[in-house]
C-alpha cells in the first residue's frame, strides 16, 4: 500500500494515479473470463479465512482507537470484526463466485431490414468507487461484486476501520493475483484525508459511477459534490395501506411483520395507512400487538378515537424514517387518498397494499411510483436476496439506471451491437 | 400560454409553476390507457396537418427574424419549416402512435422460496426536459415519443424558433385535449430568458431527466450546471478499424460509406484505423475513391508513404468530430494497437471492425468499450430507425442508464413488484 499522503497536492496526486491505475485494471477485468473472476473470488475467500487472526488483531486496533476517540456502542458493533462475521465475509466471497457472471450476456438480438444483426450485449461500467461508513466486511463485500461484474473498484472506508479495511483489501489483492489479475482491480483510498473524497466523487475521467453506502448525510452530501453519476439510496420511508377489501388476518400480519421483523432496516413500514371502513376492526387489534411489542404508535384524530392510547402524529411523522420501534399511522378515506399521501410523503423506496380486490391491487400496483410496489406481502422483502440477486449493493431509491436493489446486473451496462457482412447503409 | 415572465423572481415562480402543473399531469400520462395516448398522438398530427398554413406563418416570423439578426445560412436552413417537414412532422407522430407502449410490461416474473412472486415492470420516468436548438420539428418529436412514454415534457427550444415552437406546441396540446388527457401533459417553456434553462435543469423535485439536444457548447454547459440528471450526447468521434484479415472489397465498401453516407452525423467515420499488413492493399484504392468523393485525408507517416497526397495528421486530428468531407486515417501495427488508440482517442459513440477472423472480431465486439460496436458495418447504421427502435430522443454516450439510440424504452425505467397473499418475512 502507497504511504499515506500529507498535503492537499499530494492527495490530488495520489488520487489521480489511483484512477489511472484502477481505469487500466478495470480494461483487464472487463476481458477477463469467468473462470479467473472466479478462481479470484475463491483465492480470496481462502485469504481472509487463513488470515483470520490477523484480521481480528488489526481490527482490534480500530475497535480500541474507535473507545478511545469515545465512538458510540452502536457505531463500535458494527465496527467489530467477530470471527462469525470475518467467516462470513469469506462465505459471502463463494457466493457471489456462485452467481452467474452478467458480462457478455446477448439479448434481443434481431435481424433488421438492412440485413444487419442488432443486438444489446452486457457490460461492466468500468471503474466503481464505493465510499462507505464503519462496517469493514463491506469491502469484502463490495470488491467481490465488483469484480464479479468485470468492474475495477476503488473503496474508501470510514476512517475509524482504515486497519482492518487495509487487511481484507489485502486478503482480496492477494485473490486477485493469484488468479492472475490485475491487483490494482481493487485499491483502498489509504488516507483519512477528506479531501480524497471530494477527489473520488469527480474524477469522471476515471471513474464511471459512486455507490455511497451509509447514513442520509453522506449520502446527501456525496450526491450534491458528486459529477460522477451516483446510485443513491436515501430514505425508506416505507407505506402498508390495509384497503377496505382486505382480508383482516393477512392485513394484521403484514402490517406486524413490516414494522417488528427489524427496527432498523430502510424496508421496515414507517406509516400504516388503514381505509375508514376498515378502521374500526382492524385497528385495536393490531394497535394491541404492536403494544405488546412496544411499538409506538403515533395517530391521526381519527387513528386515536379508535386508539386512545395513540400519541398525536404531526405532519413532521408522515416524512420521518423512524428506524426504531414508532409507527404513524393514518386513517384514510380510500384507496386514492392513500396513494395521494403516498406520493407527498414517500420518499420512493417500497409500498405494500394488503387488498382482496383485484382492481385496488392492479390500480396499486400501476400508479405507486416506488422501487418496489408489493400486494399482500411485507415490505420486509425489498432486499436483493428476497429478490433472487444473489446479493446487493445496496438499494437505488433513484429511477435512472438500477431502482430498488442493486445486484450485479446494476453494476453493468448495456452496449449495442451490430453483426453485420460487408453491409453498408443506402 | 402564459405572458412572458420578466423579472428573475418571475422567472423562478414561473417555472416553479411549469414544473408543478407536469408533475401533476405525468402522474395521470402515468395511468394513461395505450389507447387515449395514441388517440393524442393522432389528433396531433391532424391539428399539425390542418394548422400548416398557420405553422408557416408563425416560422416565417422566426424565418424573418433571424435573417435580420443575421443567422448563418446552415442556421436558417434548419430553422425554416417547409411544408414537406410539416407533413413529416405529421407522420413522424403517427409513427410514435403505431409503437408498442413500453409502459406496463412486465418481465422476469419468477416465484421466490419465500413463497412471494417478483418481476419488474416498466414505468415512466415522470417529467422529462427538453432542451434544444433551432429545429422546431424536434417540440413534436420529443413531445410524441415523451407522451408515448407515459411521461410529462417541458420543452424549451431555441429562441430564434419561438413562434414556430409556440405554435406546434398549441396543436399537440389540442391533441392531449382531445383525448381528454390533460394539457399540462406538453409545456413550452415561454420565455426566451435564458435563467428559465437555469431554472429547468436543477428542479429535481419536478424533473427527473434532462434531454439535451444541440451543440457540443449547449451539451456540455448543462451537463456540467445540472443537478437533475442528463442522458447526453456529446461527441462522435467514430472509428473503422481494418483488419489485416479483412475483404478488401467489404473494407472499402464498409470505410466509403462510413464516411460519405452523410457528413453532417454524428456517427459518421472520423478516423480510419488500418493494420499494417493490409495498408498496401486496400489504403491506395480507397484513397483515390476518397479523392473522387472530394474528402481530404489527413495521415501519419506510414499512410503518407503509401498514398504521398494524404496531408499531415497531428494529435488534434485523432480527437477531431470534423462533421465534414475531412478524414483521419492511421496505419497501426495490429488489433490491440487499434483498440489501443480507440481507448484513447473515441468518444465512445462507434466503432467498426472489418474482418474475416472469427476471434479477432470476437475480441473487438467484447473489448471495445462503445455505446454500438459493429463488424463488417458502417458506422452509419448506429441510429434508432435502423435499430428499429422507431424514433430516437438522441443518442447517448453515457454509461449509466440508456446507451446509445433512445428511444421509448430509454424514457422509462423498471421498478420491481411483488405479489404475495399474506405473506411475510420469517
Amino acid at each position: 500500500m502507497t504511504v499515506i499522503a500529507e498535503t492537499t497536492q499530494n492527495i490530488r496526486e495520489y488520487m489521480t494515479t489511483l484512477g489511472r491505475k484502477a481505469r487500466s485494471a478495470g480494461r483487464a477485468m472487463a476481458r477477463a473470463e469467468t473462470a479467473a473472476k472466479d478462481r479470484a473470488l475463491a483465492a480470496m475467500a481462502d485469504a481472509v479465512d487463513a488470515q483470520a487472526a490477523r484480521l481480528a488483531e488489526e481490527n482490534a486496533r480500530d475497535v480500541a482507537a474507535g473507545r478511545e476517540r469515545g465512538l458510540d456502542a452502536a457505531l463500535l458493533d458494527r465496527l467489530e470484526l467477530t470471527p462469525e462475521r470475518v467467516s462470513a465475509m469469506a462465505d459471502g466471497l463463494r457466493e457471489i463466485a456462485a452467481l452467474p457472471d452478467p458480462v457478455g450476456a446477448i439479448d434481443d438480438l434481431r435481424s433488421r431490414p438492412s440485413g444487419i444483426h442488432v443486438g444489446r450485449m452486457r457490460v461492466p461500467l468500468g471503474v466503481i468507487g464505493i465510499i462507505y461508513e464503519s462496517r469493514p466486511n463491506v469491502t469484502a463485500d463490495a470488491a467481490g461484486l465488483c469484480l464479479k461484474s468485470g468492474n475495477a473498484a476503488i473503496l474508501r472506508g470510514g476512517s475509524e476501520a482504515l486497519h482492518s479495511n487495509r487487511a481484507i483489501a489485502e486478503c482480496i489483492r492477494a485473490g486477485l493475483d493469484t488468479a492472475g489479475l490485475p491487483m490494482d482491480a481493487v485499491q483502498v483510498v489509504d488516507t483519512t484525508d477528506r479531501e480524497a473524497v471530494g477527489h473520488l466523487i469527480t474524477m469522471t475521467e476515471n471513474v464511471d459511477v459512486i455507490v455511497p453506502r451509509g447514513g442520509k448525510g453522506l449520502i446527501e452530501r456525496i450526491s450534491r459534490d458528486a459529477s460522477v453519476p451516483v446510485i443513491k439510496h436515501l430514505d425508506g420511508v416505507c407505506h402498508v395501506y390495509i384497503d377496505d377489501a382486505a382480508d383482516p388476518e393477512k392485513a394484521i400480519a403484514v402490517a406486524f411483520n413490516a414494522k417488528t421483523h427489524r427496527y432498523g432496516t430502510c424496508n421496515t413500514m414507517e406509516t400504516l395507512l388503514v381505509a375508514d371502513s376498515a378502521a374500526e376492526g382492524i385497528l385495536p387489534p393490531l394497535a394491541e400487538r404492536f403494544r405488546l411489542a412496544g411499538v409506538e404508535l403515533r395517530g391521526c384524530p381519527r387513528s386515536r378515537r379508535l386508539v386512545p392510547t395513540m400519541s398525536v402524529a404531526t405532519d413532521d411523522d408522515w416524512g420521518t424514517e423512524y428506524l426504531g420501534p414508532v409507527l404513524a399511522v393514518r386513517v384514510v378515506q380510500d384507496l386514492d387518498a392513500a396513494m395521494e399521501h403516498i406520493n407527498t410523503w414517500s420518499s420512493g423506496h417500497t409500498e405494500s397494499i394488503v387488498t382482496q380486490d383485484w382492481s385496488r391491487a392492479q390500480r396499486f400496483l400501476r400508479e405507486v411510483d416506488s422501487s418496489s410496489v408489493m400486494v399482500n406481502a411485507s415490505t420486509r422483502f425489498a432486499d436483493g436476496f428476497e429478490y433472487g440477486l444473489g446479493a446487493e449493493i445496496g438499494i437505488s431509491t433513484d429511477k435512472l439506471h438500477a431502482r430498488g436493489p442493486v445486484g450485479l446486473e446494476g453494476l453493468t451496462s448495456q452496449k449495442w451491437i451490430v453483426l453485420g457482412d460487408g453491409h453498408v447503409r443506402g
